[in-house]
């Protein structure tokens, strides 16, 4: 894109019309920052694909421009694309100590060296890159130490909240900074982009306190053993399982290994406060009486070879459930996970545990991280932007906050919905969307990225849906008379042994179709091989309203 | 299984520990009595499958004595299977006139011929069956005209709910006959067989009446087109947005194969009282004023090529969502539906319409028909029964079902909660579950039955994942040596443009692999084909951590 001199211009290469793989972008002229670089899991219609990343080719396109990466908290859908985008592009990466910590562990799984700056950052640093202030402000949200951003340019300020509630009552000192927000809206705001996960609830997202007060009461009143399933990086909530240990004596194990890292980095940053000699190892939980151990385990979505799916199905090693022992799923199911999560509890019901679970706060084991209309209201008040970026939502979500908006004061026409790739120039107080970067879905698929696409998923589809079906023949180069064959070989199509006769009607329209051509004397291997593909295709939809891939091969001797 | 002369068994062959496939039977004796006929709708892990019906060995293996199919009402769940079932088993089917219409449509679209024999019942119909009595009581369902059922045996009377709730305030008659039900409870339950779709919600399920109200509401309320998408058999509903029409003077168009097609068995069939030139054409939408004109769709659990899924993604022929119209989801998205459902709410949101949506009764669209808590204990109240069969349900709701019954007196060990198969034999008033017969999942894949089984759906996940790569090489006969080839096809795997390299050095590993076992002078077939699978294998999975399907071919010539 040709950049103008003083323009300032505002995008997502990611987190737009989906919940995952944020990343946002800020350029003003020549300068690029890149806020979050997140990963998204793919849906079970992207068959084989292991991770959704932005595509990056702008980035890659202006690679000298960009000055840093600033990672607003460490979750997945905003660190997850990290060791992809260092592969390509080494750019300093700003983040606060815990989202470092998780970036770290991230970067070692994937044996990345170190040759990329890591800067810590807090909530009073001020950096500046080129005619570009940043300074930040403190939120609340469900992992610790999470920033908002406040990008000070020649345009005015533009704020970007990151992911965030308002809780009143935090954990371990985790709130929004109300009195700094009020600040800088009392400055002016030019744009706020704000996240909009729960647009569509109604009312004011419920503390983490009250998770807190129905662990203790579940911890008083369990008999045997209490496992709790939470997502590892809500360290706040690790921490009031912590405290309804400390209240009911109990010690505590940890399973599955990124609740087992992510604890230790939490601990050793300082970010979670555990009794000496509370910890204990799997393999001693049995040495203790049940009512004196409470096991914190991963797999709460519901994922079969996390820790909780295997004690499900009875397959930890160290652990297993027994009746009358606890469990608390201390989450809610990700929109796509219920019926995982569900196969789970059914299993747990089965071994004889008492199982507490439910969607959103139902069971009051769980509140969300992201606000509701009220928080995000509250935002909109205190920010009082001249426009406004909802992001981080689908787009239903973004079409209900951009009502919250406009409930609140801001002028209609005013809210820009953008997609991933709109760019929204801001010149002279003016903003406008009229031009696009190039943006989209990059596949990771085992190690390869981006070498998987649309061809290839179509295949696989097609051989996921009805199977496959070789047919090999050999010709003579002089007359193109059958000489060996045809063989043909199925996968995944029908069982062999029950298909006999299909398969040898197969080979007789095979036969048949080559002959044909021979007599025609046509030699073209192509058109043999769309005619055999055809005729069979034909038949077997015919016979079995199936229609696997057919892939002829001649061989000419 | 031998039977016992004077034995009375229960058991399942679908419908435990899953929503979906109901087939129960009961047996006294030599006399079978099949009730319903389900068919369960796959989910994504089961690559390719169309339906998923119960195995009925053990009803093949005892055709001479099975009486009668007894369907308790029209759902997918409780008659799919019958065009499947009748192909291999010829059973007089019994059930109520509504339910019989759409069984008659089932066989229309499977082109069945006609000669079963469909007798038509009604709650005052009585039965017998060898030492079997059968009669009958109304319920409410979503559905019209459902039946619980009364066995009267020699050991004592059996109950089988159907699927029910109690509305209080039902629509067109449809209630629940609770005089009759305590009737039946006074003259003696044995054994009481109930659904337990709902046993983990609290409370009464609410009146279809409150729909209605929620509907007229918005009818009244709306400015454009209004659209609603219901399930086609809830003709109740239907009439209740039929009511909205006439209060608010707009024609109706009915979009979606099974929308009109059921609608007109209900109309018919006396089921659904639609006034006189209400109904229009889809092809006239366009020329009435939008405000005078309500259209009923299909498509409410978010299947794309269904008439919403269609119209969301503006590609339905005759009629288009224009801004400003009104979508209303009057159903909830059944659990693994709700990604696909807000797609198409995104979509809809996009082209401007106002989306009526939510799940449950949160937006007061939709109620389920399925009794909650209260419901299964006022069941449990009125019949009293001695023994409790749980079924309709996975196993959580199975347990907090024996829960609820356990509550109202039900004596503790007089619960059986069974598994598909499992027998619950009853002699001399003593009842007791020992021993199983035949069950499972039997697939339908295109027009084949049963012929998918665990090894093709095998490979059609390693396929779907990860794809394939053929390898084809000649070699002489006389000495084993390659005259042709090696030749490689991958599809799903990897983009071959962007993979040269790799597949030369499969070439070359496939080549030397072949010339180190002619040098040791192997000729077996099977073995060179295992030693290329297996250092290809390992060669792409190093190099790509992927495992496609290796397919060696070797000609010999």
């Amino acid at each position: 894109m040709r950049t103008n001199e003083n323009t300032l211009s505002i995008f997502a290469l990611g987190g737009i019309n989906e919940i995952g793989k944020n990343m946002y972008v800020i350029q003003y002229a020549d300068d690029i920052i890149i806020i979050d670089c997140g990963g998204m899991f793919p849906d079970e219609s992207l068959l084989g694909i292991d991770l959704i990343i932005p595509d990056i080719t702008y980035l890659e396109e202006n690679r000298e421009k960009i000055r840093a990466l600033i990672v607003t908290h460490g979750h997945e859908d905003h660190i997850g694309g990290i060791p992809y985008f260092l592969k390509k592009l080494n750019v300093p990466i700003y983040a606060t100590r815990f989202t470092l910590g998780l970036i770290e562990l991230k970067l070692d799984e994937h044996r990345l060296t170190r040759d990329t700056k890591l800067v810590t950052i807090d909530s009073e640093s001020k950096l500046e890159f080129g005619k570009i202030g940043v300074s930040f402000f403190k939120v609340s949200h469900s992992i610790p130490d999470c920033l908002g951003i406040v990008f000070h340019t020649p345009e005015g300020n533009i704020v970007h909240t990151g992911d965030f509630k308002f809780d009143l009552t935090p954990e371990n000192n985790q709130y929004s900074d109300i009195h700094k927000m009020a600040q800088i809206g009392s400055n002016g705001v030019l744009a706020l982009i704000s996240e909009s996960t729960n647009a569509e609830r109604k009312g004011l997202t419920p503390s983490e306190q009250m998770v807190g007060n129905h662990l203790e009461e579940a911890f008083i009143h369990a008999q045997g053993k209490i496992f709790v399933s939470t997502f590892a990086s809500n360290v706040n909530r690790v921490q009031q399982i912590v405290a309804a240990c400390i209240r009911t004596n109990r010690k505590l194990a940890l399973l599955g290994r990124s609740m087992v890292n992510v604890v230790s980095v939490a601990i050793e940053r300082g970010y979670l406060d555990v009794p000496e000699g509370m910890l204990i190892d799997a393999r001693d939980v049995d040495k203790l009486p049940s009512e004196k151990v409470a096991i914190l385990c991963t797999g709460s979505q519901g994922e079969p070879m996390a820790a909780l799916g295997r004690l499900a199905s009875g397959n930890y090693r160290d652990v297993a459930v027994y009746p009358g022992d606890t469990v608390i799923l201390a989450a809610s199911p990700i929109p796509g996970n219920e019926r995982d999560v569900s196969r789970i509890i059914d299993n747990l019901f089965q071994l004889g545990a008492r199982v507490i679970y439910g969607s959103g706060s139902s069971t009051g084991m769980h509140v969300s991280g992201h606000g509701y209309q009220e928080d995000l209201k509250l935002m909109l008040t205190l920010m009082k932007p001249t426009y406004f970026i909802p992001i981080h939502g689908e787009f239903r979500m973004l079409h209900h906050h951009r009502l919250l908006a406009e409930s609140i004061g801001v002028e209609k026409g005013h809210t820009f919905i953008i997609k991933n790739g709109d760019v929204v120039d801001i010149k002279d107080g003016m903003a406008r969307q009229t031009r696009s970067v190039p943006s989209g879905n990059t596949y990771v698929d085992g190690i390869g990225i981006g070498d998987v696409g649309e061809i290839v998923l179509r295949d696989r589809k097609q051989l996921s849906e009805d199977g496959m079906m070789v047919i090999v023949v050999t010709l003579s180069k002089e007359d193109g008379k059958i000489i060996q064959g045809p063989d043909t070989i199925t996968r995944g199509f029908v069982y062999v042994k029950d298909s006999e006769d299909l398969l040898k009607e197969v080979n007789r329209l095979v036969k048949k179709t080559v002959n044909d051509m021979q007599e025609e004397n046509i030699r073209q291997w192509n058109i043999i091989k769309q005619n055999i593909k055809k005729s069979i295709g034909q038949y077997l939809f015919t016979k079995t309203k199936r229609k696997p891939m057919i892939l002829p091969i001649i061989i000419e001797i």
